[in-house]
């Protein structure tokens, strides 16, 4: 891969197969429109995988881990050993992810990018070693250029391994200590907003820590902005090691013909870079829930994009992408196996 | 069972069970509040069924099917005959609800309560013979005492086998032509709303289409206003066949101890109707979606329902209710797998 491999051409839905799956929806035994957003995300994803009817059987979520030096200016409830503890917990099957990737049959790969508290080697995850968490946004870049190539180019090759496992969904995960502080001075950046609109409690800040955070964001804002040129640049400076990774993957899977299915805010910050470094990458993109978040609204719309489920999640993991998988599924099974009205003999309405 | 069984006491949820659960939820290793909806829904279920940690695995969908004389005034785009037609479609394992029945192993018990137009016997569809379906309610009380009587019981007896069979979970869907105009009705009497505000465009009618579906509604309201003293005989003068039996099948459950995933606008219908029948009831009802049918909201809110999916569905069928299961066993099976933060040795919140 060449340094800016992320700029190749992204793959072009099948627009024929679309065709097909439009022409077929409108044909099954039910009122017009009936099936609501499940119609049209099956039409999306027949597109996607090139077939009339597909079906979504092989999933692939891929875990990325990393740490944020921004933590030592008091913006989590949590203790930064936590990121390091959750990766025993996603390998030993007792986080979220592991609980839902677990019940749909789906890969489930953990990878750290870089922990700032040294932690035995664990089987089940890959060491990628950039460093002992980013630089502290506030004071430096968070990244060196080779630390963020590195973190791209390791989500572009979990995508690779994904689509070489046959996968048909590519969900990205993330855990970090630290990160919505990180992924909302990146939304900042990348959407010319102010801290104030974009910032949120987190894993669980009360209103004054919340503050303290988005002036911790405005602070890092002010250093890095006159030198933020471009989308990968505001992502080095201001992302994490997982974000960028995530990043990558998305546009690996773009490029690579995967159909990713994005998580909750940090998620999605990193699909607006994405989609900013590549503009092709958005078609790839569905969007499985709104976070309580605040910032994550005004992300959304930014990317035009309308997600299927509103729990009032929070939890990152990639586990609200994980939940809403089922309804991907059965807008799939539904397409395929429902009748048509010729064949079931059902009179069509009147005219 | 005597006259008015519906009256006798429904089941009180499993405090105890509830609070183990809500205490077991602050212990997973998660942020508090994190799976937003999901966390609620888990400790609900676990008072429902009376365990700390219940699972969902054996589902019932009761099919009450039925046609309505209000369909000689035109007021729906389809033929009175695809009632029968799509009881075919339903055994034969055509249609939506057939689909994703089949996908989650669940029960499909379908009845036909009474259709106009004579069809050839089905095998796998309980027929109940009410009548060539219910008299047009412009003119006549939908349902002699009899008739709406046997419908309730019907339902009744549909959640006493779903009880018989270890059911966790019942969900009761409908067919019938016409029967949201039916389910406008009922519904404007129940809450003293006028049709304007409660009527839909159904399977597809036009602004003209839902004018005059409200002025038939109307009609109905003014012939049959000062006669209703009570919701069984709003129900029995404005309602269906199959809205009466799954009105019985709430009722039943809530009295049996199952709890019920009600599915879209009909069906909430017939749960309000349920609850002023029996406010014990309420406690037993969970709601799947928020059906695009205007006259869905003010329901929902009248019963302080807040639905978990919101897609633009409106097939009916209890499909939206198929469709919200996996989320109903994701969230009870984050609640039953996942690690607490002792068993996972991962650190808790800063004080």
């Amino acid at each position: 891969m060449n340094d800016n491999w992320w700029q190749a051409a992204c793959r072009i839905p099948d627009a024929e197969a679309e065709r097909c799956a439009l022409v077929r929806q409108g044909q099954l035994t039910k009122p017009a429109g009936s099936l609501g957003r499940l119609e049209s995300v099956a039409v999306q994803l027949a597109g996607l995988l090139g077939e009339e009817r597909p079906l979504l059987e092989r999933l692939w979520i891929g875990l990325f881990a990393g740490d944020h030096g921004v933590v030592e200016e008091g913006v989590s409830l949590f203790p930064q050993a936590v990121t390091g503890e959750m990766l025993r917990n996603f390998v030993r099957g007792g986080a979220a992810i592991s609980v839902l990737a677990r019940a749909q049959g789906a890969t489930l790969e953990v990878l750290d990018l870089g922990c700032a508290v040294p932690r035995e080697a664990l089987a089940g995850v890959r060491e990628l070693h950039l460093g002992p968490g980013t630089a502290n946004f506030t004071r430096a870049p968070a990244m060196s250029q080779a630390q963020c190539a590195a973190a791209l180019t390791a989500g572009r090759e979990s995508a690779q391994r994904a689509l070489d496992a046959g996968s048909q969904l590519f969900i990205a995960g993330e855990m970090g200590i630290g990160n919505t502080t990180s992924a909302s001075a990146l939304a900042c950046a990348l959407l010319s907003e102010t801290p104030q609109r974009l910032t949120g409690r987190g894993t669980g800040l009360d209103d004054a820590g919340v503050r303290h955070k988005a002036e911790v964001i405005a602070r890092a804002l002010a250093l890095h902005g006159p030198d933020i040129d471009s989308p990968q640049e505001a992502l080095r400076r201001l992302g994490g090691f997982e974000i960028a990774a995530m990043t990558g993957a998305y546009l690996g899977c773009a490029q690579l013909g995967i159909p990713v299915l994005v998580d909750g805010f940090i998620c999605t910050v990193a699909a607006l870079c994405a989609v900013r470094m590549n503009p092709g990458c958005r078609d790839w993109l569905l969007f499985a829930h709104r976070s309580v978040e605040p910032g994550h609204r005004l992300l959304l719309a930014e990317l035009d994009a309308e997600p299927l489920l509103d729990l009032g999640l929070r939890l990152g993991e990639g586990s609200g992408a994980a939940l809403a998988v089922p309804l991907l599924q059965q807008a799939c099974l539904l397409h395929a196996q429902m009748a048509t009205f010729a064949e079931a003999a059902v009179s069509a309405p009147d005219a």
